[in-house]
């Protein structure tokens, strides 16, 4: 299996994504070349997932690279700068976005004195490093999570945290697709994740195709599904985690988390340790995004829902607090709170 | 003012609603004359809320009644039960809907032996009474409503319990407009409340022709607006409260609840009397009625939101237990928990 959602080409002169806004219904591929081209990608959520946004934007930087046809070390440096913060202004809270672009300005600098094209080559092999990394990463995290439920379980899922979001199997969905695999029988209950539906569009296509049993609900229907018994756990990814293990993730992440200590049910937080930002001490340093009211009011509908002189907020993030997350579950183990000392203890401070 | 959401003809053969499941984008009245009309009307959410079921129902038993052109006393009250039972069919969750078809069904039972022109007269008048009462309740509610905030404070809402949903005023939203009224200003934050998005169509539409500031948010947005302290008071309507304090309500409403709890904010339940079901001991007894699953993944959509194959659940309420609810708010006075006792001392069992 290799990941099909972002592909850099064998020319290193393009990436070829799957665009996610138009999915379920049309499954089209875009090619990406040009630095606005990465930009609207991620700022249009064509591609999403903190994971998958990091490869795609590290990707992009080589992609622009490759096509400076520069020779001066210096200038090709500064310029790959430019574009680096350039696509990181796309969207301010997924730590991935910089993780991943950082590494792959750092492969060009780690080659200076060797020349271009030595700096545009390491680039590449670093591209391919990232996905590889995050395919394991992934992989592991699964198997971590697999430790925490048995066959037969209901799993709540908020937002979307599968292949798409990141290269294969996912962070959030990867314990429910790595069990599928493994022939165990889940029952997922999917929030559709309003405003841009990201669980009714991309989780429950994605579940539904591997196979697993998946009922979607609205967002405001987490809590009848957990007062029936129908949950024994709630699985979510993250765009961003404090060091003290506040979460920023899809708004309605923090309150599924409520209602889950609420109903005594297990939260669970799936994350690449590149999510992990131990420069943020708390969820109050978490820069939470603001989008467009009309994603609320108008974006997939026949008509207008609210008149148009009605205000809507629409932050796309919120933040989890540490206390209400059960475990997060990284690549290299299960923390459990207070995550101040879990996290270092297994990441040594980043 | 005079209620304009279901409005009596004066020659009692019709009943005329404003059909709001085509607000806010068109302001369209249906005309109806025959049980298929009412029961449609009331099943397709036309004519919502469950003041506004109840007065809309009776009404329409009265006007089919006065079409029968029947003169025997007892194939009269037969044939009228008969509609009534049919109507009631239409929903299962509000006991307005049966209140308001019994209290015109009695006031031709209590009419036998004068004939049926005279059961009819006291069918009509009663149907006024009906209304004329909800009008006095919203009122009287809004007004003990009133003490329960102060000038500035931020509101939460859930679904829709305003003048479109009982006559004039509202239940959860009288307090807001009553309070406007007096030169009270108050922040609304009102969830669109999905999957009909009653918030968005119905609640953004009448705070803002109210002149009342009002902000729409999803219903996942409820927990951040909470944490970021933008909200004194969670209001909303009810369907059913049974005698033990337990309230139906539109589907969410436990997990707005279950926030507020978390967050340390009121939250409120605006009830007239005739929404108390004495009979009903808990919210284990009450029916919770479930609908078309298209309701989620279609309906309003340009296109479908989700995969063909893919299930959905679609409960149309939620119950929330007793303890999550600060107070109950009715025409009589404010009952707090426990309520078995308090609402038995205000109502006397019924």
């Amino acid at each position: 299996m290799k990941p099909e959602n972002v592909v850099l080409s064998e020319d290193g002169r393009s990436v070829v994504i799957i665009d996610q806004t138009r999915l379920p219904n049309r499954t089209e591929h875009l090619t990406l070349t040009a630095p606005e081209h990465f930009y609207e990608a991620i700022y249009e959520l064509k591609v999403r997932g903190a994971p998958a946004i990091g490869i795609c934007a590290g990707m992009g930087l080589y992609v622009c690279a490759n096509r400076f046809d520069e020779t001066d070390e210096e200038v090709f440096l500064s310029k790959i700068h430019n574009v680096s913060v350039y696509i990181n202004s796309s969207r301010p809270t997924a730590v991935n976005l910089k993780h991943g672009l950082d590494r792959i300005e750092n492969a060009a600098h780690s080659m200076k004195g060797c020349g271009v094209p030595a700096m545009l080559e390491n680039m590449r092999s670093e591209c391919i490093a990232v996905q590889d990394e995050d395919i394991a990463m992934c992989r592991a995290i699964s198997e971590y999570g697999l430790t925490l439920v048995k066959d037969g379980d209901g799993i709540l899922t908020h937002c979307n945290a599968g292949p798409l979001a990141t290269s294969l199997y996912g962070t959030g969905l990867g314990t429910l697709l790595l069990g599928k695999e493994r022939g165990y029988t889940f029952h997922a209950y999917t929030d559709e994740t309003r405003p841009l539906l990201q669980g009714a569009r991309l989780t429950a296509y994605e579940l539904d195709k591997a196979g697993i049993d998946v009922t979607l609900i609205c967002d405001n229907m987490a809590s009848i599904v957990m007062k029936q018994g129908k949950i024994n756990a709630c699985f979510v990814g993250c765009d961003r985690v404090a060091a003290n293990g506040d979460t920023a993730n899809k708004i309605g992440t923090s309150g599924v988390a409520v209602l889950a200590k609420h109903y005594g049910i297990p939260f669970y937080v799936f994350c690449p340790s590149s999510t992990i930002d131990f420069k943020c001490g708390s969820g109050a340093d978490i820069t939470i995004e603001e989008r467009d009211p009309d994603e609320i009011k108008t974006k997939f509908y026949a008509e207008p829902m609210a008149p148009a002189s009605v205000k809507a907020y629409n932050p796309a993030f919120d933040v989890t607090d540490a206390e209400l997350i059960t475990a997060i579950v990284t690549e290299k183990g299960i923390c459990r709170y207070p995550y101040t000392e879990s996290l270092t203890a297994l990441f040594g401070g980043g």
